[in-house]
């Protein structure tokens, strides 16, 4: 297989249905979404068969366990994969959706409209549900997707993108709407990142290495983030039990995700109340703690922690914690060693909260809430196709209006300017 | 000068200040903009004497007479620059708005707060006055600018810098929140655009050339328009003085603007009513036309125009003009050949007008008004840093709200995630 002129053809046939795309109505986007859902239920033993081949050569190549849990469908995540795409069906259609639209001194109304990016470009690693999750997301935001997913998953990939075609199809759709990329040639992922023609965004889903290299290698756009080196800080005015809680929360409620904190800093005038009882609860859970030297003078099971760690996100059951003389000294903190995603603070004090909201620069700047807040789902953006940290176009979460733009509409009854 | 050195020390200003610059007061921005303002009107002989030395030079290196007119500076034109500052102190402060704040479920309010980008990097050719207009939108969005004006301007641009700086100094404001480039060496402009941690957007202003030679070499994301391919179709349920008025206004105001109409589409059914009067108009006005062999055979004077044509910018007195059989054969016209920037419709049919905006996928799209209307002033931005092509971050006419983001802000009440 010619992989440049496979992928080429596989970019104008996504240019080309993004067009339809962006005129399909409302109504058409959603029949398609639930004929999909639909099709998900009735294949539930093909997809799981399919998904069986991938499992049995993940095995049979010794892949790590984790990742051959990220490829295992089951009946249960098959089903929540036709849930999820019913749940995009009911999402309000953005596309189309006017705003401002206000008179101007020369009598023109000028507002905008917001449309579709055009073509997504998708690629991701082991997980099969990412294929219907993000051909949702496209298909309800007016968007074409060209889905790359992990070279382990080409059958269960492909079995979705069938149930996926299917609804499309059903929906009198263009089936070239969502493909799902049929080589497992790595060549692929390299046309697909330089096709500045075809392809408007690309969107990384997967561990670190993968998204490095792909921003560093793409000519096209990359909505991405790389590092969630989260921080709570515990203000002297902090409510103790609410710090308690949250610190506890934002590091244990689950350790291998993005926005789950990394470094704990404490006002030295409440480190002692808060770090006696916290400290307790970490170790209880079996948290390594690894502190400055003021923190280790009140937790003695506390080993030293060095420069690397305030810039380390550990995904793990490790926690940095720092005692700061102030909020200026918090701050400062978050944004030498911070890598802008989500950060907290707890405190009573509306003149730090509102300090700390406008000072912070990260994706996500919490007051009294746990820093595994930041996300889609509970930030009511109904879905979320990744969080980006980066600062142009989508911030945070990003949901269907991510995968969409802005453009100005005018509405005149003949006026030319003078 | 070691460019490489020189260059990273400005970066590292730079990113301080744009610290500072984004907790800034709002009347400490509006502060120093009329402070500048005052600043520019006191040192007039000043400015007009630094001026000077720039277009002797330009003369005596036999820059071309366009090149001169637009580096020179007058008594009007420095009053301008003055008058443009405290515009934009006038407008509202993007800076630290919230919207959106609603309660999720969790019982979290979540919404989003509008913070500048950090550092933008305007490189920009002859004109002096973009040194204190750029300066004075970069200081009103709370971010720091590094302005990189053409070598050609280098004095002109200094005089005006020390006026920006003065005035940010008399606001208690960081100075090195704009620098301009004291080196008219081209490495300079190899550094801007490859500095990622230091710089957050670069934006150049200036020829197809410089825009072209920025896009394809900049290593930060560019903020650019490359072609102003603009149409104006005229459909068979158009109203003919608005039609009428509308394409002879699109092309005729101005010929060099990126928002000039460059090809007009029109209705065969409508074709020889509209075309007459427009050609008389036209020629009167000494504009050239070129048509399909359908228009020609309607306007005599008409040459035929080639495939190279349709895709042509003229920016001059040149029309192309094509007969189109309906409303579709107008949209895949613009599909094709457009540029995205900016695209209108004539009808009083609303269907039709709907679909035109629904369809066309440009950065401006309009019914029944000039193309000419595409401007930030016009939009009611208030003032314009320049115009967007691109679907990512900014689209169309960009203004202070372009040189911001929109981050996440979560209040809570000790909430924790289940």
């Amino acid at each position: 297989m010619d992989i440049q002129s496979y992928m080429h053809s596989v970019g104008r046939a996504a240019r080309t249905a993004s067009r339809a795309m962006a005129k399909a109505e409302t109504g058409a986007k959603n029949d398609a979404l639930m004929a999909m859902a639909r099709a998900v239920e009735r294949d539930i033993a093909r997809l799981l068969d399919a998904n069986r081949k991938d499992v049995d050569a993940a095995r049979a190549k010794e892949l790590d366990a984790a990742m051959v849990d990220r490829l295992t469908l089951t009946p249960k995540s098959v089903a929540a994969m036709a849930e999820g795409l019913r749940q995009i069906a009911q999402l309000p259609d953005p596309v189309g959706e006017i705003s401002g639209m206000s008179y101007q001194p020369s009598g023109i109304q000028v507002g905008r409209m917001r449309v579709p990016l055009g073509v997504i470009g998708i690629i991701y690693e082991a997980r099969p549900n990412v294929t219907a999750d993000a051909a949702g997301l496209c298909v309800k935001s007016g968007n074409a997707a060209i889905l790359r997913g992990g070279s382990e998953a080409i059958h269960s990939n492909q079995a979705v993108g069938a149930c996926v075609h299917e609804g499309l199809k059903a929906a009198g759709l263009p089936e070239t709407a969502v493909q799902v990329i049929e080589t497992t040639d790595r060549a692929a992922v390299g046309e697909l990142i330089t096709m500045k023609d075809y392809v408007d965004i690309i969107v990384p889903r997967g561990g670190k290495g993968l998204i490095e290299r792909i921003s560093s290698e793409s000519r096209i756009p990359v909505l991405k983030h790389l590092d969630g080196v989260c921080h709570v800080y515990i203000d002297d005015k902090a409510d103790l039990d609410k710090a308690i809680r949250i610190a506890d929360n934002a590091k244990t409620q689950r350790y291998g995700t993005c926005n789950t904190m990394e470094t704990l800093l404490v006002h030295k005038d409440i480190a002692a109340r808060v770090l006696a009882p916290l400290a307790r609860i970490y170790l209880d859970k079996g948290v390594e703690l690894r502190g400055d030297d003021a923190a280790r003078t009140l937790i003695a099971q506390m080993k030293p922690a060095t420069e690397e760690d305030w810039y380390t996100e550990y995904l793990a059951p490790v926690l940095s914690i720092r005692i700061v003389d102030d909020l200026d000294q918090a701050i400062e903190h978050i944004t030498i060693y911070g890598s802008q995603h989500t950060d907290a603070i707890v405190t009573e004090d509306i003149t730090r909260a509102r300090r700390f909201l406008r000072e912070v620069d990260s994706a996500s700047v919490m007051v009294n809430a746990s820093t595994r807040f930041a996300d889609g789902f509970e930030f009511g953006l109904g879905a979320e196709i990744g969080i980006s940290t980066d600062k142009l176009h989508a911030r945070g979460p990003v949901g269907l209006e991510g995968l969409t733009s802005l453009k100005f509409i005018v509405l005149g009854d003949g006026q030319i300017r003078q």
